[in-house]
């Protein structure tokens, strides 16, 4: 473990280092750094999107470093008190473990779990007690805390922010003192907590945490972040050929940006990607690389061959056109029924026509034959559709509005 | 007691009652209400200015109904987190009992001990946790708070809130919800915090309190608030002759707001007073029997009967004129040195004169003889000069600025 290789590994995946120098210091120390990464309890189905931060714990962990892996189950198990968010009720202290659990068996396909503290910050905020909350509280303005981003906007559209969300990022901030983080990842979303967090620490006279800032990754898309709740995401526990599929469906540009964010290939070999493209390569090639190299990671190496063998079969052998134009429709919330989505990407004339090629078997989205009339397709996510033998569709389903 | 005698009361010594209709209704029930007053452990120093409340309690008690007395130890023992206000260290719990003892000591002069319930809110506070203060801060928004008229002065001129101070109106909420307050009386500065305690009780399943707020009392210089910071003030604990002498040097226009908000004399013996002046009665019989009644109200009726002749003694037959105009000078905060006022107030024709006079024991002040060249007079408060037998003057001081 030298510092410039630690430094060169930081720069490369992450947005921004605030501070390098201090950074710089820290590991000039030669003692392994307490690197914090805070997760929400309420969600505990992590996707790609979240290995961005969790790849980057994995690098600290094997310099050396030491990762704690912060569950923020305090807030969970308050919920939205003010009642106006209904998808966050409180959450009781078994979901809570339950949630806990399912974290660890994903995190762990990531994280080495020998080297991995996995912290709840109920802990010390219970202990807080009421007037370290107030006490807390004193630290920051009120001007200080609007100039966050969101709660500018809201304050300044007359949208209601809630007391109780101007103590989170104080509370966040002082996981960092209970914890003594030398280090804080999290998304570029997350940085104004993030320096809460250090000038928290300053406060109670420690040394302040570096911040490194991790980019949010496109969900299938290309357009939101990647979340559940849009449907837009390749899950940690997706089978291998469910995500092996998601990810040969993102397009040819987004490809790039999932490479960068997620490949551990060294970056001569991304070049060599690039260049192999740019001189009239297919794109797909690469696409079937990232997704191999992303099936290994978290089902190994025999399923990633397996994957790939299946999707050939399906796809290639069944001679899907290499240069499909993908098409963009827009769809409600809910979904579109697979009939109307034929008949709109055109490889059905009619609904009634496209009913009829689904009762006949002649339908596959993604490869699969489909059966049910009823299906629907939700929007977030790109499909290949075939019709008979030779008709083919990329659509990607957008909400409308 | 009737409902009608009570509201007559309330009435006369409220500046806003809100909601009247609410108070019929409670007062209808024909049960004893609970009534609460909240103060400040900082600083147990009572003076007139706090009498205002206290004396609205005791009516309270004379109808009935059941009177708590709430020290606010909990936000005592914090002090002031942001740092800010140098002025405000945290108590320890010891100084906190303390003060709470020198507080009974005093209102106890104006409420029936039997009948007073004396509270802590650390009691629920503490126990709040700091889960509770977040989902108390959940009740309420960023912008709802800066609704208050010194948030949002400070907030337009860009001065710091800290966000402490947000929680602070809610916890005083808090306090009515835990005491089950059916009734809080307050300052017209507390307007805000007293409506906050009946949003929460609304919140929390009670009943709305009914908020009363009371008139401030100027001090002695007419301008400020009584404030014994700004030394304008006349303490419960002052002496008979202080509390007397000061009582006789407010104005001849404030005496009739100290009457207002002071006396318990009737409505109708009031009339009568302001008619005996109306028609050219000397203002100062009716100062004499204000003071009468506040010095016999702390010290009994012997002790008001004794500071009367000795006010008479040193003042009256000393032929202290009763027209003299009232001059006001400005000094520096910390006051101005006898000799410089007594030449300001032209009754030494310089420092020199006024010092050699001094020496020769011919000066006084509020009708006692100066021995000391060094003495300083403090601004806020009005003061009688004397030099000789002849030469009077009666000046006000404020401080410079």
């Amino acid at each position: 473990m030298t510092q410039s290789f630690g430094l060169d590994v930081i720069r490369r995946g992450a947005d921004e280092v605030i501070v390098e120098d201090d950074l710089t210091r820290k590991l000039a120390k030669g003692k392994p750094l307490r690197v914090k990464a805070g997760f929400d309890p309420t969600a505990p189905d992590l996707h790609l999107g979240h290995t961005v931060v969790l790849n980057m714990m994995r690098q600290f962990q094997d310099l050396g470093h030491h990762v704690m892996f912060l569950i923020g189950d305090f807030t969970g198990m308050i919920g939205d008190p003010s009642g106006r968010n209904v998808t966050r009720p409180p959450l009781t202290p078994e979901q809570i473990s339950q949630n806990a659990e399912t974290y660890k068996a994903q995190v762990f396909k990531v994280l080495d779990p020998a080297k991995t503290e996995v912290m709840f910050n109920s802990t010390w905020c219970s202990q807080l007690g009421a007037d370290g909350v107030v006490k807390l509280a004193g630290k920051y303005t009120v001007a200080r805390m609007l100039e966050r981003d969101d709660f500018a906007k809201r304050f300044a559209e007359r949208r209601p922010i809630s007391i109780h969300e101007f103590l989170y990022p104080l509370m966040q901030g002082y996981d960092s003192v209970a914890m003594k983080a030398d280090v804080e990842l999290g998304g570029t979303d997350q940085k104004f907590n993030l320096l809460v967090g250090r000038e928290l620490q300053k406060d109670f006279g420690q040394e302040p945490q570096v911040i490194l800032t991790m980019p949010l990754l496109e969900g299938l898309d290309g357009v939101n972040k990647m979340s559940k709740s849009l449907g837009n995401y390749v899950g940690i526990d997706d089978a291998p050929d469910e995500m092996f599929g998601k990810l040969m469906s993102v397009s040819d540009e987004l490809m790039w940006r999932y490479i960068e964010l997620l490949s551990f290939e060294s970056l001569a070999t991304l070049s060599g990607w690039k260049r192999t493209v740019e001189e009239g390569g297919n794109p797909r090639d690469i696409k079937v690389r990232l997704a191999q190299e992303i099936v290994a990671r978290f089902h190994g190496q025999a399923a990633a061959v397996r994957a790939l063998e299946e999707f050939e079969a399906r796809f290639r052998h069944g001679g899907i056109p290499g240069d499909l134009v993908e098409q963009v429709i827009e769809v409600p919330a809910e979904g579109s029924a697979i009939a109307s989505v034929l008949k709109a990407s055109g490889v059905c004339p009619s609904t009634s026509d496209a009913l009829r090629m689904i009762e006949q078997g002649g339908v596959r989205v993604n490869g699969e034959k489909i059966g049910d009339k009823a299906l629907r397709l939700a929007p977030g996510a790109t499909y290949v559709l075939q019709v008979g033998k030779r008709k083919f569709a990329r659509v990607t389903l957008r909400k409308a509005g």
